[in-house]
């Protein structure tokens, strides 16, 4: 099958490479409906998270049960499947709690690349959930959306406890940031302030139901965000970007007692204790646990009640892996879609 | 009247100063039944945190009503009250929310300093509770530990989320972590480990409900808390010290998707975004609101349900408030009263 792979910095491409098979009887084989590109597939992309060889990319999926293990029980050949960027058992004190992203028998979807034509995926009964028949087409970029950006930008809003009476700030305008602000607006919330310079992502972000756009960022984006909030903060503040400046920005417009939810990759951020201390807030975030939420998810875009899939603003054939990176890192497109030729 | 001031790194005295006076109308004037020092006031007495000059020292306090202000309206002369270290208006919409710490009014009790025979305290209304009747006088101690201490340790398990089923670890055996003990085990806590390795804490720890005593620091002290729950580490974990270890203590010892709740005053610690990130848990923290929890304490302190006041373990005249210090910076005592000579 084909399969894209990173051999270095600014270097991606496609490859023949060995079929999936079933390796433990909890497993399945997908024949991969969608794909697409991460933010943090740029990482090692731009040569910051390094890699020591040749390594399959991906890890962000839809599609069809092409084969199941023995002990699989709750899905059968040809049922279309959506899973998060993390397997997991879904049965264990951890996943039961909700966090399967941090479930003891977690495996990295990452690790196997799914940016393929088919993909094998551990755990299936606790990592798949299947839509309820074969969908439409045209919601396939909303179901793949809900295995990693959508489900990562709604628990940012869970985190940052987003809600009816609420006012939430969404820092970052990339796919997590707007679908934050979707699933800001679903979850209730009564105002909502992107902050985006970009006037394509805010033209995405008020159809995601923004209320209020700000351009500015850093101490001057703060002072905005108290200026439209009598003075003190949001009540709830989603950190979608994983910078020092964004994740500063974020605490700062998070008015004391409130809420600040973070998803963004932050390798190089350092947190002042005793700015925490001051600031008062409360903190949550890390790797979303994107199979909490996939059941719920899966019901409102088959519903057709969200468009998360609106963030694909570039789709290309698989083969064209290279150029949908180029696109990423060079922010001509907001999020890219990579179709599987079909086999 | 007599109050005591700091001169400089360990020098303490006491002076004759001007009594208070009403400054506003919200004010009220209290005759102190006792005080004592705090564990943050090691910090300027050790030099760490630099003072310019003599300066008023305490912001713990209870006492009987001198005097109020023309616009006092919810007590009178002759009442017995608590405050908390932060005069807050508990009007304003922060307040309201119960971060009276955080009010948009607050005022550091500890800039007038309570370590005195009379104090004045800003917008009595919001800030002070009544006792019902005045209290018989071995209920003094716990009436003040409630003035921060047990509020401060009660925040922390209460941001901690401790409560029925819940395992709770407690990092620090000073007052506040001792009496965020107490507060786990009143609010429900299925099993509470305290961290500590002096025998008398020990024992005091385990009188408020401790059911497991872990003497292991930092790393050691994560993998026996791990040990303890089955791999997983704490649902809630309370930070009652504030330096960097005992910050990556907890964050370690807390369970993916658990609650860390912080109060000791971190000056000198770094949190690494990453690490938090991958933690996965929830953080909350900062100077406690306690106001938000008085009415509860005085209650229980009043129904004798609780006894938090044994952590005061040396009383002196405050006119010895240089050999109290001594004793705590030693950690020849775990928290010194002061009784202010009636005049």
């Amino acid at each position: 099958m084909k399969q894209a792979m990173l051999y270095g910095p600014a270097n991606v491409g496609i490859e023949e490479r060995p079929e999936p098979t079933i390796l433990q009887p909890t497993d399945a084989i997908l024949r991969l409906s969608a794909t697409c590109i991460c933010g943090s597939d740029l990482w090692p992309y731009r040569g910051i998270e390094p890699i020591t060889g040749p390594t399959p990319m991906g890890h962000e999926y839809c599609g069809i049960v092409e084969e199941v293990g023995s002990a699989v029980k709750t899905m059968k050949v040809g049922d279309f499947v959506v899973g998060s960027f993390f397997a997991s058992d879904n049965t264990c004190e951890i996943c039961q709690a909700g966090y399967q992203s941090r479930c003891v028998h977690a495996q990295l979807m990452g690790t196997i690349g799914t940016k393929a034509q088919r993909a094998r995926v551990p755990l299936a009964d606790g990592t798949l959930v299947a839509t309820p028949g074969v969908p439409e087409p045209d919601l396939i970029p909303s179901l793949l959306a809900a295995s990693d950006v959508l489900g990562t930008g709604w628990f940012a809003a869970v985190a940052a406890e987003a809600g009816p009476g609420k006012t939430v700030a969404v820092v970052g305008d990339g796919a997590v940031g707007l679908l934050g602000v979707l699933a800001a607006k679903q979850l209730g919330a009564e105002r909502i302030i992107a902050m985006s310079r970009h006037p394509e992502r805010q033209k995405l972000a008020r159809f995601y139901g923004a209320t209020d756009i700000v351009e500015e960022r850093g101490d001057a984006g703060v002072a905005k965000i108290k200026e439209l909030t009598n003075g003190l903060g949001a009540h709830s503040v989603i950190e979608a970007v994983g910078t020092q400046e964004s994740t500063m920005q974020a605490i700062g417009a998070t008015r004391p007692g409130g809420h600040m939810g973070f998803v963004g990759v932050n390798y190089d951020v350092s947190i002042s204790g005793i700015d925490l201390f001051f600031a008062g807030i409360h903190v949550h975030g890390g790797p979303a646990p994107v199979r909490r939420f996939l059941p719920d998810l899966l019901r409102l875009i088959c519903d057709r009640k969200i468009n998360p899939g609106k963030v694909f603003d570039l789709t290309l054939p698989l083969a064209q892996v290279a150029e949908g990176y180029r696109a990423m890192d060079e922010r001509r497109a907001i999020k890219v879609l990579l179709i599987p030729e079909s086999t």
